[in-house]
């Protein structure tokens, strides 16, 4: 890159941020039915739009295929009618969602007669950078209008005219009610310099990133990032089968937490089996061979079936995002837990078991943002929780933690009145 | 600093921060009446010891006096019988809050039958980085105990040995208690490499940083903090005179936001007066000049009293902490906005009004921690808003905001519970 891109970019970047923090204070006063009412003109304009999205997408994905992304790559950045279908339907449950701001927090009054009021507010301006899935553009655009922040979404290069298609569907969505077109802008060039201004030049018009992608894009965020990041690390979800568990419920959680979809964060990438449930652990471990899952193991879990290979010492904490699963015996739920604390990613576990005792202990000495019983790790989804949609699955421990919606991208205030109310 | 010395701090915080990660498990599962029996068990404990602490910080005094403080920074190092028990009673009002570990924020049930419980459970290790006020160690620590949080604590050099012996009443009360010693450890050197370290090389121990000091320390951490941060920056607080303020509680609220004490971040440091308030506006001038207050004012303040001097740009969002204000006519309630705006830290603002729409306008327009109506600004406190204590008023829009107490550092956790329920 010479001097001159990096001017540019750095002016292009400047003037973006400029442009968001402007839109944010006038979305801080926006009443929430006319930020509403952009999202689901935004859902029918991309109805609207569906062809030339699609269009834009099949230009994508052949670009995709000649630089030879993996099959898990291509699957992400696909779209199909029925997934912009999908898409549009967010849209609209995000808009249906109740409105985070003003919603008050807290009431309380000092014996003084000061009363206080914490309020829920917008953050201001949140930057969003993603890699291959074209849907992040209409689920973070949504979901930041939805908290009344303005925000700067920066696709990655394979989904770039994917993102292009979709964005114009917001602008349509945010002139017909009303709206700036700057509340919600899409970063207009492929240009990786990009992000480096996003993370490290723009902390006077970003107040928090929300990265989405793989270990490079994550690694590059933990090493530049001058603004605040909501982290959303890998997805190294475990499932621990107890000695108390239930077998059919074992048996179908299992098996739906690893091959329901296998490339999202959700999915189950280690199985854990107490010493003392060996049997269950055979019948599911054979379940999901039968489904066609490779399944790395131990010593006790190689002696469950001979079509299982065996386990690197690196398939621990590892995130596949494919149809295989690491698996290994473990003692008991102490043995889990140790286990998940030095090989986990604080995303979600699940802990199969009748017995209240062992759910409770798991619960308690795990920090996971999820922890699970006798249900699926699939399940960690903003969607699935009732938020209408999700950003992605926020691993860090401050302010957002887990399945990142609307209420996650607010803020508080403090309203305080007296009545000439002073200090002594 | 030679590479023998660094060497050492490196290992000294390594080890330092592996002891707190240790501890913070324990502390995670140790039950609520053990953390607040630790807390009354350190309140008794200082009193014994209160002459022990009072002749260290004798010492820290005479050397800060040869070292040339200022007036102000010797005011926040001293401790006097008087201020030392006001230390225990916030050691003991500390206990005595509702325990925040385990409350359940929200609990819903998906039609699916999945039950989602929000918990609050601690954040993990926190290190504080504070400067000249002894009392932080008893209450950074207090309420870091409170959450089930490690605390590691690194005091400022002219506070060393104050603070040092305020921390073995802690550890007094953590053995009373039956709990690690390494739950609130204090940096036990001098040396500034420690804050380097804490920044940057303990992101795997520290899970969030707590700075409270002056701009050199807090543009420090700016530049180097690798692990998040609760930024507690200047408070620029400001108090506007709209033209429907009522007089009596008008001039009561401006003497005492000014004079109560000047040296706290709550103080106000600018009088914004409406232009159709001037006549108020000059009672409310001279009744801080009276009070021995330095006006710095634009020229229709200047017009009020001959003893009001004339304000220099730069006295507009400065933090004085000190006996002056800068005082300057606004246009009414959206002058004073732009001005705050402008020229705010986003900490406190006060506007002095009978008017609800003003204040409604004042509060939806400015997106400062807290936002008063007659009242003055010195209820920036923790323990004024009823939380028992506080670290500090953070500044940032994540996490925290506004007094940081317990709760402000805890983090949750989602708690699901099926009965093998799996995602379609």
């Amino acid at each position: 890159m010479d001097g001159g891109e990096a001017t540019d970019i750095h002016a292009l970047m400047q003037r973006i941020g400029a442009d968001a923090r402007a839109a944010a204070a006038l979305l801080a006063e926006a009443p929430a039915d006319q930020r509403a009412r952009a999202l689901t003109a935004a859902a029918d304009a991309l109805e609207r739009r569906a062809v030339a999205v699609l269009v834009a997408n099949a230009a994508d994905m052949e670009d995709g295929r000649a630089k030879g992304l993996s099959a898990a790559l291509l699957d992400r950045l696909l779209l199909t009618p029925a997934r912009l279908a999908g898409v549009a339907a967010s849209l609209r449950a995000v808009a249906e969602q109740p409105d985070p701001v003003g919603e008050v927090l807290a009431d309380w009054t000092r014996p003084n007669g000061l009363r206080i009021r914490r309020v829920r507010a917008p953050i201001g301006v949140v930057g969003v950078i993603f890699e291959s899935r074209p849907n992040v553009t209409a689920d973070a655009g949504a979901l930041c209008l939805k908290a009344g922040d303005a925000a700067i979404l920066r696709a990655g290069s394979e989904a770039f005219r994917s993102a292009e298609a979709i964005h114009a569907a917001l602008l349509d969505g945010l002139r017909a009610a009303g709206l700036p077109e700057t509340a919600v802008q899409l970063v207009p060039t492929r240009d990786r310099a990009a992000v480096g201004a996003m993370l490290s030049e723009m902390a006077a018009y970003i107040d928090v990133i929300v990265p989405r992608g793989g270990k490079s894009l994550v690694a590059r965020v933990q090493a530049e990032a001058r603004v605040p990041v909501f982290a959303h690390l890998d997805g190294i979800c475990h499932v621990y089968i107890d000695r108390a568990a239930d077998e059919a419920r074992t048996r179908r959680v299992v098996l739906n937490a690893k091959t329901r979809r296998t490339g999202v964060c959700g999915a189950a990438e280690c199985l854990l089996i107490d010493r003392a449930a060996l049997r269950l652990g055979a019948l599911a471990v054979r379940d999901l061979l039968d489904a066609g899952v490779e399944v790395r193991g131990d010593e006790a879990v190689r002696a469950m079936d001979p079509r299982v290979v065996a386990a690197a010492p690196d398939d621990y904490g590892r995130e596949f995002l494919d149809s295989i699963i690491a698996a290994r015996a473990v003692d008991g739920v102490d043995g889990a837990i140790e286990h998940i604390r030095r090989h986990g990613s604080s995303h979600t576990e699940s802990i199969l078991t009748e017995d209240d005792a062992a759910a409770a202990r798991f619960f308690a000495r795990l920090d996971s943002a999820i922890l699970m019983r006798n249900a699926s790790t699939q399940f960690a989804d903003g969607g699935e929780f009732g938020m209408g949609a999700e950003i992605g699955i926020a691993t860090g421990k401050l302010h957002a933690r887990g399945p990142v919606g609307a209420a996650e991208l607010t803020t508080f205030r403090y309203l305080v009145e007296g009545n000439g109310t002073i200090r002594p």
